[in-house]
């Protein structure tokens, strides 16, 4: 019986760390990171298909038309979307797919698939937090500030996650969503079909069949 | 801020090994295995406070009233029941818990305790598990038999439990359980404290207070 993947949504404050939690759960294969599509222009160093898919607001539009979407949302007069194949493709390949995405698109995308496991990655205080904004350098004192109030907003949409997971120490971190994902494998509403087989074998055993 | 323990109920058919696990699992000292009380009386080897809180059945009637117990049952005219004071000191410690009980006392206790993990443990398959009831030559075929009926009387309450984890290698399994409890303690449910910490840090600090 080949097992779904897990569909995972990661999010966290700007400056949770959460890139580099993505870039260590890619590496063992058993995690694959949905690649957003935008409208927007490709920045330099970014790559169609590895940073985003890159197109066009007609197309975007006809992809949102046909439910080609996970979720999708505007932005600055810019789409930006998850597109569903790719998803999907991986989960009935058995592996589990991470959406690195804001708290508006996680919740609508748990709204459209409950089975999604929301997991927020927080950094171990809203000291340390700052420190490490400002420690980035590449932003300006202003820039710092906008981020500390957009995470305060985002604070009251921590209670819709499943899980809260500390970014302290980064391979702490890791394993932490790696147990939780194994975890989350194991639940009972996910292996109904287990409960049914045993209900089976033990009635085949009872009746004397053979097993 | 010392976390609370996490209690755990562990059921599973008779076969399913499940002793041998909470075995492995008291072994590193995260978790303590809850003694029962019982007004029957000690089988050879059996140690008081051990095995069992051999008692008599005022003392157990008076326990009951005093509302004493987790959950009690009574079978064939005997009383056995968890003590609740032993399983809170030890959560308040921040021990883990676990009962070792069947299907019926750990409906009982999630109900009075919702936050209550039950774990369902099972063999590979009804093939497996009748091979360890023979195998165990303890056991005539009438008393395999009546077994395994309660097997599959026990089936119907599976999809009540939070978790069902296979005992097919006993070392992944106790892993398995080390990892939902885990992960079961990043919920968000048992982190709100965490989300009002936050919440006051990013007030204080948009304030321009120190932090």
């Amino acid at each position: 019986m080949n097992k779904e993947g897990l569909l995972i949504v990661l999010s966290g404050f700007s400056g949770s760390g959460k890139g580099t939690v993505v870039k260590k759960l890619l590496e063992d294969g058993s995690y694959a990171l949905s690649v957003s599509a935008t409208t927007r222009l490709p920045r330099p160093g970014e790559v169609d298909g590895e940073s985003y898919f890159f197109t066009d607001k007609q197309k975007f539009i006809e992809m949102i038309k046909n439910d080609e979407f996970l979720e999708y949302a505007e932005y600055v007069e810019n789409y930006y979307g998850t597109p569903k194949k790719y998803v999907m493709d991986k989960l009935s390949e058995g592996i589990n797919v991470i959406l690195e995405i804001e708290v508006q698109g996680a919740l609508k995308v748990k709204k459209a698939f409950p089975d999604t496991i929301l997991i927020f990655i927080v950094p171990p205080g809203v000291k340390e937090l700052e420190q490490r904004l400002v420690g980035r350098h590449t932003e300006e004192a202003s820039t710092v500030r906008s981020r500390m109030e957009q995470a305060r907003v985002e604070t009251e949409s921590m209670n819709k996650y499943d899980y809260i997971v500390i970014n302290d120490d980064i391979n702490r971190c890791v394993s932490d969503i790696k147990n939780i994902t194994e975890a989350v494998s194991l639940e009972t509403a996910r292996n109904k079909d287990m409960i049914v087989l045993f209900k089976q074998q033990f009635e085949q055993y009872l009746k004397g069949e053979t097993l």
